[in-house]
């Protein structure tokens, strides 16, 4: 029986599964600098180290070493699933009858530094810069797919000295489509520590980023607040609807709201001029997502549309107006329906912002 | 300080900093199904049960007994960020100052999936086909993206009783580009236990899946062997040239080769007629990756490209030739630029296959 066991970013994140497939283990074979990391958990066990690029190799010895009948555990460090030593040893494998093979799960760099950063993932798209074994022009359509959509994306492995094309041709396409405030957290991990930092894609410097680097690119939505890189799914946020904007959307609802701007109002423009004043009141409020503009008041739990200018723009009244009808046909719909009214938020910032 | 625990899909994959946060708490909170799971840890600690949908309300508790001075926890199964509880916390903690947050990663629903199948990942997408806080305009951009780019692609949430259009969109999307034999890797969990299963994409019935089930969809090059669901990542297997293809290729390289069927030759037609004969000797063997229809010939450890036709289509041999020339300009190139011959084979075989 051979294990092929995640030993994780760090020792404490790795599973009960782990360390039980190790202590049982009577051979050990990995990457030299993982071997080391577990050392004090291999005493009185055959370790085998082998070199970057000798995975093969690692995957035939296992399967010798089974094969004489020995316990032996292959190990990778987050989770062998991913970029990991389970794929080489499956597809070695298939050479010989009857080898058996468990994975245990680990922890992966996109989990890890995700819960460092915060919490920036929504759907999201895994993807490695490495075009060692991957033909770049696969790399590069990947990438173009996921930018697009606007996935949440993990790289692993971006840049080492010798391959910098693909992180250079990864910018090029994220600075092409993503706007350049989009968020990027970057996390670096050296042995047990890691260094944690969050940029905007504009000022995400190339030389900052190497092997033991994971980036977590934002989508349209990832904000920061507090030094952490948050990703809104979108979850209502209770709140009473204020008297004025009942009264607005009573308005609104009959018929009789204002289209356009409104310049005979005092407040006019109360955020910049030129703007639309379909929805003098935001039909979202409160959306809680800082991505947009506004912020809450802390502690005072007040959200702020200050910073907001989206609700103003043309293009967004327009999105907003081609399907609000069924969803706010009376005013209890901005309570009872704010589920909905805040997706077709999300479909609206994608297509305007 | 509030801590947000992934506790994992089973017991063992829980890790070690799970069960000391666990350890540590005085108050833990989370969804009914969860605290049961793990209801031998949580004696003497205050256990705020609260159900589905109530995530707000989880996330104000939380932050209602950290304010107090408490050690709480709260719990999510998997990865609590990946569509668990940390996106949530984060997005609620924007109301308040000085509210301290700590992520404990844990082992999310596709490295644990992929661990029961096999090794099915490469670079993947991760989507929530819950459609709830997303509209259903936005899953559908992701899978189409996904899909077309060729992705491998875990599916989270697929489908519930009431919930099950967003399913019915990603099985169209995915009959309508992807083959029809692509695996797809089915894992179930309940409680302490799982069922996995391997179905093509045109075997995949709407019914076996459920909220509690996760999906993997292979790309291009996923294949099933000895029930084990495989994405070769593309490694060099060692294997010496054949004398006969040695010369084979002294003619190739030198510009002596045939074009086109040989239909003179004794073997004609060795696979199928009609077939391009330009590479009588494949370039890429033994390529090792069964998903264009070669295999082992098990334990005699020889690799049979009977099943495959693939090298034998004209639009085969014309994507191949278009960049072979740059790569194989004598015989040695067959073995010293293996890794480079290999990834034209993957860039082939996506536009061709």
């Amino acid at each position: 029986m051979i294990k092929i066991v995640g030993i994780g970013p760090r020792r404490e994140d790795m599973t009960i599964m782990a360390f039980k497939a190790l202590e049982e283990a009577e051979v050990v074979i990995g990457y030299g600098g993982y071997t080391k990391q577990i050392k004090d958990l291999l005493e009185g066990k055959k370790v085998i180290s082998l070199g970057m690029g000798q995975e093969v190799d690692r995957a035939e010895l296992a399967i010798d070493y089974s094969r004489k009948g020995c316990r032996v555990v292959v190990i990778s460090s987050g989770d062998p699933g991913v970029y990991g030593m389970a794929n080489v040893l499956h597809q070695v494998m298939g050479k010989y009858s009857e080898i058996e093979i468990e994975v245990i799960p680990g922890v992966s760099a996109v989990n890890y530094s995700a819960a460092l950063l915060g919490a920036p993932l929504h759907d999201f798209a895994v993807i490695s810069l490495s075009d060692i074994l991957t033909p770049l022009s696969e790399i590069e359509r990947k990438i173009r797919a996921a930018v697009e959509a606007d996935f949440v994306i993990a790289f692993y492995n971006p840049r080492s000295k010798r391959r910098t094309k693909p992180f250079q041709e990864a910018l090029k396409i994220l600075r092409k489509v993503r706007n350049p405030e989009t968020s990027v957290g970057i996390v670096k991990t050296h042995e047990n520590s890691s260094s944690v930092s969050i940029v905007s894609l504009d000022a995400l410097k190339e030389e900052e980023v190497d092997m033991n680097t994971t980036l977590i690119v934002g989508n349209t939505f990832t904000y920061v607040d507090s030094d952490k890189m948050v990703t809104p799914r979108g979850y209502v946020l209770p709140h009473s609807t204020h008297p004025l904007a009942c009264e607005f959307y009573e308005k609104y609802v009959s018929g009789e709201g204002n289209k356009g701007s409104n310049i005979s109002c005092e407040y006019y423009p109360c955020h910049n001029h030129p703007q639309n004043c379909t929805f003098c009141y935001c039909p979202f409020y409160p959306c809680g997502d800082p991505s947009t503009g506004g912020r809450w008041i802390k502690e005072k739990k007040v959200w702020s549309c200050e910073g907001c200018n989206w609700i103003h723009q043309d293009d967004t009244v327009e999105c907003i107006e081609a399907k609000l009808p069924k969803l706010l046909e009376k005013l209890e719909d901005l309570q009872d329906n704010k589920k909905e009214l805040l997706k077709l938020r999300r479909e609206c910032i994608y297509l305007t912002k």
